[in-house]
């Protein structure tokens, strides 16, 4: 039988996955991030039961994406303690010496949702997550997209709404997106946590203001088919409409868009993105008989 | 023998050009942009003494590049008077019988420059261009940009500069880019036309800064190997050191950039980018066998 891993690698959390030919998966974990030795213990050992053929990581960030850089597959600068400068691929591929792909955690659920999920109909598309940090990936042409590394898209600069004048909660940025709109920003407004927020306060309109803000810039940047939007303050369904209707005031009619109730979805995968995201891209990995096997 | 031609429709000026199967320009023409049937004409009478073989259209926009839409090969919503909703690419293909390349200018010479230009070594690059508007086209994977429609990074929204109130030259937008960093911005702080600003004139802190955040957001977005930037406000060759350290202050560390000396560059191609990447999708166009062919 076949079986392809799957690495979700989060700051918090850890979620593995093993999965047979057709991606039906058969068993998963989640394990709390820890020390990257104890971690990487839990993984192996989660791992270890199966003859995997190809594995799948979806990593946090920032990591290092470029095959001819001598810290390739490093998780690099993070702010998470512990994990600085990391060899999280190198240690994968040493153990199971079977083809590895390697992405951020973004990429990987865009990469899912485009083919499994919101975006099964198109070759393009952006996926966004608000929760405590913001973070972007994006598919082009059916391939995620990596340049001379990955996309942060959650660190654009953005204006003030009208008299917001909170104080950013990203430690290098006073204006970025994930500054004034991740969940320590709407708690630092209101002194309520985010998920306790009523769906009728006043904040969701200026939080909306934001994303929609950012989705304008991407959607004028990079023309995606489909913006999909996951994490935990994106379960504030209130704020889908309230997204829409302000990209179109933002905008101004500058240029058409497609129909918004189309253009700007939630997730179909549910909290599955990522992991199905590395599945395929597991899959692809070994179909493609990468240079990663052999090398 | 075997004729490529290149047409960079601009809104003040068509140039037409004719190659060999080199790329070697045998002979060219600029046309001032006229009505429609005037300067249609004027290109006809051009390219009818050729035998061509394939076509590359690089256009001024927006325009309709999704081939499914039943105005594809249009120039839509463009406010050059006479220019609406006119079908450029069906009247070269109806004139010529052969296979047309279609995108926009600014994606049309960010391929010229990624192959034969300053981002020969890339896979992957954005170019922009500042001059009377501003507009800009990338390269991703090889492929010009385009999605559910195409780029218009000039549109994208941005801080304004502590200070800075003059009034947005776009009639769309109070705090995009080209509103306020295009020609017609320097004017109007100014009271002096962009071209005869002296180089030490303070406006070019200001001008910088703008540049500078935009090409933050498109890195954070697209992580392009290369930015190549044009256009008539970029022949002030002293705002590049200013972008460069622009970027890096606002920025602030966040993400580690390529040498930015390397990373934000000029036009290695003069004013043939977008001539030569039309005849570079001409060829591509032909070498395909595309369905335009047989369509």
């Amino acid at each position: 039988m076949t079986y392809y891993g799957s690495i979700e690698a989060g700051g918090t959390k850890f979620f593995c996955a093993v999965a047979d030919e057709q991606l039906n998966i058969i068993e998963r974990i989640n394990l709390p991030t820890r020390s990257p030795k104890v971690t990487l213990d839990e993984v192996f050992a989660f791992f270890d039961t199966y003859p995997l053929i190809a594995l799948g990581i979806g990593s946090f960030g920032p990591i290092d994406v470029n095959s001819k850089s001598s810290t390739y597959g490093y998780i690099t600068s993070t702010p998470k303690p512990g994990w600085q400068n990391i060899d999280l691929l190198g240690s994968l591929k040493e153990r199971y010496q079977v083809p590895v792909a390697w992405t951020t955690d973004v990429n990987a659920a865009a990469y899912g949702e485009m083919h499994l999920g919101a975006g099964k109909d198109t070759e393009s598309c952006i996926y966004l997550t608000v929760g405590t940090g913001v973070g972007g990936g994006a598919v082009v042409n059916g391939t995620v997209l990596q340049g001379f590394s990955h996309p942060e898209m959650g660190h654009i600069s953005v204006q003030r709404y009208p008299g917001d004048t909170v104080e950013s909660a990203c430690p290098y940025h006073d204006n970025c997106l994930e500054g004034l709109a991740a969940g320590p920003a709407l708690e630092k407004r209101t002194g309520i946590k985010g998920q306790l927020l009523e769906a009728t306060h006043d904040i969701w309109e200026i939080e909306a203001f934001y994303i929609a803000q950012a989705l304008m810039n991407y959607t004028l940047t990079l023309s995606p088919e489909k913006i999909i939007l996951g994490g935990g303050v994106m379960k504030q369904t209130q704020l889908f409409p309230k997204i829409r209707a302000s990209l179109e005031r933002q905008l101004g009619g500058y240029v058409a868009l497609p129909v918004l109730e189309d253009y700007i979805v939630g997730c179909d995968l549910g909290d599955n993105s990522g992991t199905m995201g590395c599945l395929l891209l597991a899959k692809e990995k070994c179909e493609i008989k990468s240079d990663e096997f052999v090398s």
